[in-house]
């Protein structure tokens, strides 16, 4: 069955890479307005979803995510439309010469051709990932959480009469109708049809794709993220980053996991911290380093295990040790971050080039919140997924990273010399 | 073992990463000296593998591949100096913007960190893949054929004292001393310690690669190349395009391997290719659409069989088949391609625009050869692999595709809003 989608996709992919932009932008156009339009029968699909779920004893904050009511329709329709707004990287040239040969090169931005999604029980995910896809020119499989299975089914339904009746083919958009997890293992094999595979979810999945795959794989959204607090920071501005950076949204990738303090102001520093995270309802996780200063403060603290500063804590917690030295400080970032996002806060020139050279991050902030990792807060307009691999894009992942390119060689019959 | 090699080389990356661009040229320089100091020793233990590939039948043609001699290591000691005068991506600011939050941001082309190399009998890869990871900052493992074993271990260790004689650590330049192939198997998992893969060899080693290998790979380098004559071509100007593209050298993966040519012009052009291909000594493998227009030429001609559209020849061989439409010759493409080179010969402004936006390859050609994918030729001055995928790098890759990017953000005690 994934051999057929596949083949669809593939040939949907040919037909969508020669579209105009204008041509992909009215049928956004035409997706946003069938989403609203079709609203109830979406609602009634996400109902089904919404009773099996707490049927299933799902989290309060789970089922929140999971819900879909019209004003949040309307909202998402409303993203659709944003993103026509958004230039369109297919087409672009991004450089060429007249080479000495006589050939006229150029390099042209491309669709990549099959995207192949992995995610889980969020529904706005797949209208999202579907449009950013159809922005430049990529056929998309789509494999949602179970947990939303009645959710996109629907909605991918509604997308697939809005393509029918731009005359683009269905297939430009599939999601893979059976919660069956055997098919995941099947479509990481697809390589023959799907170009690339953005597993966005938790470090299991990443692993099996990782290690399955024969399609080349993104991985990212797991931050370990850190703060270093050099020795010559003005405090109570150090704080706010720090406040801000954890509580802000606990739950995103990008929010601080691991405080490492200079242990020239830890004894100073330390009590202060106590103070602010107590306010902001912070538990502490102190190394046998930061305790002592720590543990006389008002905010909750507790010893801190090896594998906290190996997992995201994505909850009110906040991992706190102290360093002898800048170079402790990025030693310890080199063993247990994830090359996510990483930050330091100091006053001085040489220690904050030496930390942006040494620490190799996707995102490397100097007096800076991690929090700002975000393709909107990076001016990208839109975000695929956070990459925190090396090769093909890394960090926020906007329209340009669901592009490649093809050398195009112009000449008048021309051979190599 | 290779645990060990992949710690050290993660931590040689460090070191390199933050090397100046003269820091660099100068280690590469004093490599280039050594190489011909000791070229006595190099040779020797060329003559070890020379005589073992002797022992055990190797080919003239590979043997001479195999062969170093004084002349030839004086010359790969010059492409190393010629690494050094090509301009240097690693700190390259691509672009950034002072955002509306008061973010300074930057993406700054940096190192990948380690690069492992997998390739097959040729000594002059082990020097040519080192330099140009030296100049882009970056520790290698290599992974030589065991038919230049003793060339590869003394050549690594002449690179190595370079390297300490500059005060470089010794594992920027490592290669696995062992010839067992379970090592690959184990090369292949240690994404720990390697953040790109390149396999340089045939499709069996690029199949192990996509499939067992946990790290990123670049594949590629396999090109079934294709040239479609458009009905409105020049005779002759085609047949020496397309003389020049099969013959000037047949084992390169940028070769012509299948003919398409449009059916209005088949009963004239094909007898007038036999008779080009005659003189230059290439057998046609024809379709049966193809045979009845080349039966009685002067050239070679057999039957072509299904398998053969799939695979390079790498020889004076050509398939040669007849299609009914620029569709047919899109369709075939599609079907037996390699996505690596193909070309259109023709006259019309729109077959020519039409091919390049449906062939799906890394490199298409309007009226060219399909010899010109090289990143020579492309202007890069040096090239790492071709690469046939369609992630991080496609086509020729020059040094930019040994790095990636890190984005900076700059703050003054900043808080996402």
């Amino acid at each position: 069955m994934l051999e057929q989608m596949g083949k669809a996709a593939r040939q949907a992919s040919y037909q969508l890479s020669t579209l105009s932009t204008a041509q992909k932008n009215a049928a956004l156009m035409l997706i946003a307005d069938m989403l609203e339009a079709n609203s109830q029968s979406i609602i009634q699909a996400n109902e089904l979803d919404m009773a099996a779920a707490r049927e299933s004893g799902m989290k309060e904050s789970l089922l929140d995510r999971l819900l879909l009511t019209p004003a949040r329709l309307t909202a998402i329709a409303n993203d659709v439309r944003d993103v026509c707004r958004l230039s369109d990287p297919v087409g672009q040239v991004i450089d060429g010469a007249q080479m000495d040969s006589g050939l006229k090169l150029q390099r042209r931005r491309v669709p990549l051709g099959v995207v192949g999604v992995i995610y889980e029980a969020r529904p706005n995910v797949t209208i999202d990932v579907a449009s950013l896809c159809l922005k430049t020119g990529n056929a998309v499989i789509l494999r949602g959480g179970k947990e939303t299975h009645h959710t996109n089914l629907a909605t991918v339904n509604v997308i697939q009469k809005a393509l029918e009746e731009c005359g683009l083919p269905a297939a430009s958009v599939q999601a893979i109708q059976s919660p069956d997890r055997a098919l995941v293992a099947e479509m990481l094999r697809l390589d023959k049809y799907i170009d690339m595979l953005i597993p966005r979810g938790g470090a299991a999945l990443h692993k099996l794709c990782r290690e399955q795959s024969t399609i080349p794989v993104i991985t990212g959204g797991i931050g370990v993220c850190h703060t270093f607090v050099d020795e010559s920071v003005d405090f109570e501005k150090a704080l706010t980053v720090i406040e801000s950076a954890k509580v802000q949204r606990p739950s995103a990738c990008n929010s601080l996991e691991t405080l490492l303090v200079h242990e020239a102001i830890a004894s100073r520093f330390l009590p202060a911290l106590s103070e602010k995270m107590h306010f902001a309802g912070v538990t502490l996780h102190a190394s046998s380093s930061a305790l002592p200063h720590l543990k006389d403060g008002p905010a909750r603290v507790v010893d801190v295990k090896e594998e906290d500063y190996q997992d995201e804590w994505l909850s009110l917690d906040l991992n706190v040790t102290v360093v002898a030295s800048l170079d402790a400080a990025v030693a310890h970032i080199r063993q247990y971050g994830t090359e996510h996002s990483d930050a330091i806060l100091t006053r001085s020139i040489s220690s904050a080039e030496r930390f942006v050279n040494e620490v190799d991050s996707s995102a490397v902030y100097v007096n800076a919140s991690t929090r700002f990792t975000d393709g909107g807060q990076f001016g990208l307009g839109a975000e695929v997924a956070v990459s925190t691999q090396k090769l093909h894009a890394r960090g926020p992942m906007g329209l340009e990273a669901l592009t490649t390119y093809k050398w195009i060689g112009y000449g008048d019959d021309l051979v190599r010399p």
